[in-house]
């Protein structure tokens, strides 16, 4: 960590604060310039307040040579973490393709979708039982009975489910789920992660729709820090100022996300855009850019869908990405 | 609402989509053009699911006449709300002032803060008893410890006390608590939102950073639409390009929303900026702007506070803001 | 066009608003609904000016159902356009390649990149003469000398030459150049467009930081309505909260772009990234979702580059870039 | 400024860095950490151009300690400056009313509205002869025509005369305007600002909608690059994500610009919120915040006007907002 301290200001009160970092256990070395005076700081700083320091009156800028997380960050472990979700594995070269519809609606149409999506080579079914929606009028999920339809929907096609968890008391009900998924809105809902993190389940965390990817970081290490370090990230679009796609996917995501940490991540076309005859040119390009898994939603009757019918494909289209998919990733691995 | 239907889409699949609607006791009317047809729907369509009509592929585009909000609606409650707070009357020409510091950290500093911003004008003491930090690393706070030493400046001082709440299994710890704070963090946790409107406790909503002002509507219409109307808004900075300020506070919501809704605003210069040398220009602006309340971090030796010590006034200069806000509120209400 | 009235308007104010529009020969339809009126104009409506409509007292909200593009809009043109580039052809299948340094700095450095990139598989070269820079202290470029370089390297390798243009004024000097471009922040320099709009010269509009795609569409309108439609239209990243990269290239841009307008989409992974190790994720991904060519820096010495050299690539970077693009375009045209 | 050289890079390289950088008269202090080595460099660095020292591959980032601005910074210049234009002087207590149409539309319109905005208390007339508009289809302003109507409203009120530049070759017609503006489009037009620079006119500068305070000063400082310091700055809304509003005013950007610069900074409601009924709160908060002027669309017919409608109020408006904007002012000046 490097402390810029202001210009002219007091030296006893450079000094207190020299002596406050070195109490704790972190080395400084002070550079003094004719403007300015530098303090660096060696040492784990990964638990310095960067806020605290910053609202001394005598500092100027705070700036981190190393990043705040540990657990999440590649220096410390170099090869790709491989998440293994009741035998699927992603990450390090193993692909996840998620699929399945935005809501589980009905025994029937699960099911149904499941085999549809596994027939086109979806390695893993989603589906939501308890469902975020903007207004509270809007359809809320199956809840407790849409779990039970995807355990069925697993128990048929052997897929393991993926599904969102908005409520830590819910935990006891995800026992049998595969995957959790926590959503964009939930990102920074650190009490729902601190406890995800006292569990051992493999978790599925959406970036949220304003959160830098640092921050999406963070929110890991809220959960590693905890003890489970069996995270996928996913990136679903972040919110700009262009209306054309109801979020813009942002696909430099996952070269820097790769760069930083160990972790797989998986991309999200489909909430991302919004709209469905977007989402393969979106999945292919994500797979392109070397993703490790992508979640799309399928739909067997995308026009009667109970949420998100504009963005879900049918089995047949989806059927066509999964090709593409392939196809790039193999030319890609030649 | 309006359903603009695409062009050349099938007659048969038109009629389905009307009959639909009208199952819902909602009446339609057809207007066809040379190049378009659209539908008007005529009744509460605040239940039709937006994006489930959108989801029609005969569909090009939905817009909503009437907003999708009806408990915090202005249009079916005219008058301003007013929040009692303990006694503290916000909104329709009552004023909050809101003052301490970011954290609760110790018997004599709380009670000592809650003193001064009495003196210097504050009729409500705010003070963070749980955490939400970016970083797992960083302080949490003091928790059921910080909520006692809030009710022992209660006690003392007669300030009603606000503080955040950031899981739903702690109502109970928040029983006396006068207003408490949903934070920025947490305005799309609707789980959180759900269990607030069963409670009759007066809520301090913040906005999330990139929460769109119809969102932060929606979230308080979670809350309402449980039965709990006792909202008081707080517009806190929004997500932008711009990092000269921490966010961008977004003043021209006070308009927007005393247009839109009955509900008090509550503005909060001091996250918004991250500075506390830009608090000031920026509170006597919101009071300008017709504001119900400011909501400022005050902090009796800000270099050393626990958190966000870089945006807090000393007790001296909150009382010079509130000298300022007096002012130009007495001159607007001449 | 829809423009809905609002509730409790003044009946012979909107009967005013109808006979002015239909003075310009466009046809209304009036659906009046028991909360709402909605009057529908048919006709060209790309003429009418919508904030005019916008401003009226009565007026609530308008919509367009048309865009407010003609020249550029693939309804009244379905087939892709292929710009004719010297000789290389973009768009319809045909896919540019253009490679070069940010800025010409010496005659040696352009020719050696020019032969270099035109070895690696490039088709085109770009280069740098006339630079805007945010700090009027930085390097400028080399200006007319730098087009002589440029035009020495396209007699040396047969690489048709691109080049930003600033001014109206430099036209003369262009006369050699084979694409002229307008950078970003030169977007909505509408009277540089009028002027581009009276050449016949192909043009490269590069998207500007804070514009929406359809302002992208309507700065190609202004060219195109003074009679060139030589246009290739350039995504090269947005303006968003996330810092981790330089902007956020919005890929999503290129299926909108491609289902809207019939002019050639190029992408610039170099500009959007900031980072050379990002640029062939991203080139990869672009061309995987169907982009119709790649804007790409090489510079033979990136770190001691006159500018941007963080985001160069050396030859035998952009040799491997090339090849990954044509594995994927030839994986995807199976 | 601050370099923060990569962990392990190559000493030889390291010490060519730091030849490069004394070799332009600037000063290095080297310190060498356990993780990091710092170079501080000392001396004049706003000609140092930071993203060519990013481009070296052992630089792992750049901090500049001093602004790269020079001639708008308020270090080397603390007291405001105050801008005269043809006797009304703007900055350092002195505060602008400045008010008027959109467009110059006709003799009888100008010269109306110049009379009824000097009867309510504006000090400056603002009227657009040469209009920016997104559509190549909608109205392009009065032209030369324009500026006559414009210098003939001067005539008759006395009130100096504020309009757009588009195109440096009109700067012969501007010989007679008061101050030039040059709008949020143009703001990097740096061909027209060094143009600018070598006149002795005042320049209102607008902030561009995706531009950074920073960007804005730097686009002021290539202006008084070439000479001209008679600038006032104009912030005028940012774009967001927020759709409530046109764009998102960012009030912040006061204080912030008083700190950093002693160049004047005047508001525009107007544009930022594209509402006339926000126009009132916005410009009172602006006033409170401490902005040296107020830039205000006023029409005598806002429903008929040809441009911007929407946000124009009229004169009886505006003489409310001017008799607000001066209680506030006289409130806060007690």
């Amino acid at each position: 960590m490097i402390i810029i301290v202001k210009h002219g200001a007091n030296e006893e009160r450079i000094q207190d604060l020299i002596h406050w970092i070195e109490s704790q256990n972190l080395i400084t070395h002070v550079s003094k310039g004719e403007f300015t005076t530098i303090v660096g700081v060696i040492g784990d700083t990964s638990k310095l307040d960067e806020d605290l320091i910053m609202g001394l009156d005598i500092v100027d800028s705070v700036k981190r040579v190393s990043e705040p997380f540990k657990s999440a960050n590649r220096k410390f472990h170099p090869l790709d973490s491989i998440i293994d979700v009741s035998g699927v594995k992603v990450g390090g070269g193993n692909f996840a393709m998620i699929a399945g519809p935005c809501s589980v609606e009905s025994h029937d149409q699960i099911i149904s979708i499941a085999q549809d999506v596994k027939a086109a080579g979806a390695n893993m079914l989603r589906g939501g039982a308890f469902k975020p929606r903007t207004s509270p009028y809007d359809f809320q999920g199956l809840k407790a009975d849409g779990l039970e339809l995807l355990l069925e929907a697993k128990k048929i096609t052997g897929l393991p489910i993926v599904t969102e968890i908005m409520n830590a008391n819910h935990l006891p009900l995800f026992e049998n789920v595969d995957l959790i998924q926590v959503g964009a809105r939930n990102m920074q809902n650190f009490e729902l992660l601190k406890e995800l993190g006292h569990t051992k389940k493999p978790i599925l965390l959406k970036r949220g729709l304003a959160n830098t990817i640092k921050e999406l970081l963070m929110a890991a290490e809220y959960i590693m820090s905890g003890g489970n370090e069996n995270i996928i990230l996913c990136e679903r679009g972040i919110r700009t100022f262009e209306t054309a796609t109801r979020n813009t996917l942002d696909l430099s995501a996952i070269p820097v996300l790769h760069e930083l940490t160990h972790l797989p991540v998986v991309i999200d076309p489909s909430h991302a855009t919004g709209v469905a005859r977007y989402v393969k040119p979106m999945a292919v390009a994500a797979a392109a850019a070397g993703c490790d898994g992508l979640i799309i939603e399928v739909h067997n009757d995308p026009p009667h869908a109970l949420c998100d019918g504009a963005q879900s494909l049918r089995p047949e289209q989806y059927e066509d990405v999964a090709k593409s998919v392939n196809k790039v990733r193999a030319a890609l691995a030649e």
